[in-house]
């Protein structure tokens, strides 16, 4: 085997065999090829000593936009319209393709070294974004987010997103054994009209591709699409054949009791996205009761404008304390369930529940090492505990996909960050506030 | 001068000055002697270059119980009674000084590698703590935190609390300067009665002390309160002569506005414990309202127990988000009032706003040096953004007590970690657990 780690807790998020102390994780051609607490007998071509450390399922991140990364602290503290047309989309309008690769390397060196080893991305320039993922190693679920705010002139094959989606499914889709996958995006109920949706939930059925889309995420939202249809986001959608290919809805503030019943029937996703919600307002999605209806929950950081993080942990840990808060019930999300979301929930969102999700034999090597020994996070009564309520990203010190290690111990070994910081300052924040270089 | 950091950007919480980019900092004799853009024409016995940090005010926890750092992660997810009484008190029941002082100085080592520079303390055995305390350079604010449960048989001046406070104002209060200073403590209304808040109110404005005490930290507590006494606990204590001490009130997640308003009238600290206070199904203290009535608001982590961190960035930044997200507008508690929470607030609540809590000439050197420059803070559009969203305690790469660096690049100059983690794995741990050694 190419790779041993030894002398690991290994919290595997797989019910048969869920924690497994002072174990011997082999990894082989990118799998998952020994997980016991007994050693091999083969050799390894190398040894990690996990000692003080906890092995446990690369995180997903559900619903993202990475290159927004350029916007960390560019304008908080704002009401959400406000926010959106005098700050954000001013400073995106500026953005080409050289900025969201400048993005979109920083947004992922920060995943990466927090423990990411899957996105689920919304973005424009997907051809670019496509390279970066393909570059850095991640596993990515890559879509545009189709828009349209004129229905009458609307013309589905036409439409750009449609163009950028057709390039990237000769291009990009299931490059690398699946590894960087084109989802069908749509921004969302209120920014799009009947045509969008049933053409490109037509486009997803055809082709076999998952969708990804914002759902319920304000009152405002909620209350305007009622309005309109006289039915909820989710069941407008929903009659129009979107929810007949697997969706990741990013969000879920505001959803009802009956949409929750359609998600958990559809086997859809809810994206949730603690830190944005509360940062924008849009209040605290009733997580806890969508995976008691039988949705499958995920995290998602969002953008970092409305974040300013990506780690995922902060999402893991918040996941856990405000449905406890909120709902005043201290039992609800115990930290397994949190870190269940975060990997399993993720997985099986993107369609790879098969591949990742879970240390299992077998599996892609897709997986971190946590760092429990610190002053942080002793002692350590629980790994479960320790994960979920007192470690951050920063103390994931290997983040590896199908075997292959992306960071280690401070050093990125597939993106130049210099570089990419570079790009940042020299090119794209000077374009992007309108100082053009 | 003894030391100077240069080119640094200083986030002072001053509101005559509040970022000074490229600035020079100058400490001597424990003190600010120089902050400004100028370079100051004195050398310094040390430079330290700054260059992609930010400087601010070290962060003061209002309100915590340090040695519970031994029960970090030891009992999650429980009903709050099942937590305490099945959990919580039977471990504590068996931990003699040797354990907290074990608990003390791992959660102060936690403390100090996070940017806390003082800390106010609520648990047993004081003069262990204090001892503790001043060898780790800190500043503290100390009490245990009267309790009395037969109101019959209560003696002031014989309780053990009583004892205790007597030994430490003979030994310990104002020790280096007041440096270490002793709280008077009332663990609360529903743990104590009318003897108590009566005889330590008074002993605390006999002796110029400050209070340390939680307050309507559940419903529970609220409404068992006024069903006994037909007033709030607010209500109930200042009519007793509590408030005519300077209070650090803890939690106040279900004050009313009338309390809102007598504890403006009594100049009292409420310390908000967010993540505390969800964990444990407490709710959301309207942290935001207490501040727009004039109530001096702080910022506390509680025990880790309950949390299970004492990285005090986590509650600057979910005290921001989570008045946002409850109230449902994102304008509430901005970057710079979060952060003046944790730092002037605190000051004022301990008794200390004219020492520090600032970065001004004048003030004692408690100050942080936070690194910006990393992926996770990049790009950097506003530091005080950066602190409060994008910043963690892991990115503190130096902590400063009246000049004297108690931690700087991975190394705790002030608290010998290694002796502490041994103490806890071999004494303290197995006694703890009732596996004693």
């Amino acid at each position: 085997m190419e790779l041993l780690i030894k002398n690991v807790t290994a919290v595997t998020m797989d019910p048969q065999n869920p924690v497994v102390e002072n174990c011997f994780i082999g990894i082989d051609q990118g799998k998952i090829c020994w997980l016991s607490e007994k050693e091999p007998e083969e050799k390894a071509g190398r040894v990690v000593d996990g000692q003080g450390c906890a092995a446990m399922p690369g995180l997903v991140n559900d619903h993202t936009h990475l290159p927004m990364t350029l916007l960390r602290g560019y304008a908080d503290d704002y009401a959400l319209q406000e926010w959106l047309q005098d700050h954000i989309f001013p400073a995106e309008g500026r953005l080409d393709a050289r900025c969201v690769q400048a993005g979109m390397m920083l947004g992922l060196a920060e995943s990466i070294r927090f423990g990411t080893t899957s996105v689920t991305e919304m973005y424009f320039k997907m051809p670019t974004m496509a390279e970066v993922c393909f570059q850095a190693g991640v596993k990515a679920n890559l879509c545009n987010g189709a828009m349209c705010f004129d229905p009458a002139s609307y013309d589905f094959h036409k439409a750009g997103e449609t163009l950028e989606m057709e390039e990237m499914l000769k291009s990009w889709h299931m490059v690398d054994e699946g590894r960087i996958r084109l989802d069908v995006g749509i921004h969302g109920e209120y920014t799009s009209c009947p045509a969008v949706w049933e053409q490109n939930a037509a486009y997803a059925q055809k082709h076999g591709l998952n969708i990804h889309l914002h759902l319920s995420e304000t009152k405002k939202e909620q209350e305007e699409c009622i309005a309109r249809w006289g039915k909820t986001p989710a069941r407008i959608l929903a009659d129009h054949g979107v929810f007949e290919s697997r969706v990741t809805a990013a969000h879920g503030v505001w959803i009802t009791e009956e949409d929750m019943d359609l998600l958990a029937e559809k086997k859809a996703t809810v994206a949730h996205n603690p830190v944005s919600n509360l940062k924008l307002a849009s209040g605290v999605a009733p997580a806890a009761r969508m995976a008691e209806k039988g949705v499958n929950v995920a995290l998602g950081t969002d953008g970092v404008a409305s974040n300013n993080s990506h780690d995922l942990f902060e999402e893991i840990k918040l996941s856990a304390l405000l449905q406890k808060g909120i709902q005043g019930d201290p039992r609800l999300v115990p930290a397994q369930q949190a870190l269940s979301w975060a990997t399993r929930g993720g997985a099986f969102a993107q369609g790879r529940e098969k591949e990742c999700g879970m240390l299992q034999k077998g599996m892609d090597a897709d997986l971190i090492l946590v760092d429990l020994s610190g002053v942080a996070t002793q002692p350590v009564h629980s790994p479960v505990s320790a994960l979920c309520y007192s470690a951050t990203g920063r103390e994931v010190i290997l983040t590896m996909v199908r075997g292959r290690i992306l960071y280690e111990k401070g050093e990125f070994k597939t993106i130049d960050v210099e570089r990419a910081m570079a790009e940042m300052k020299n090119y794209a924040l000077p374009r992007m506030t309108g100082r053009q270089v």
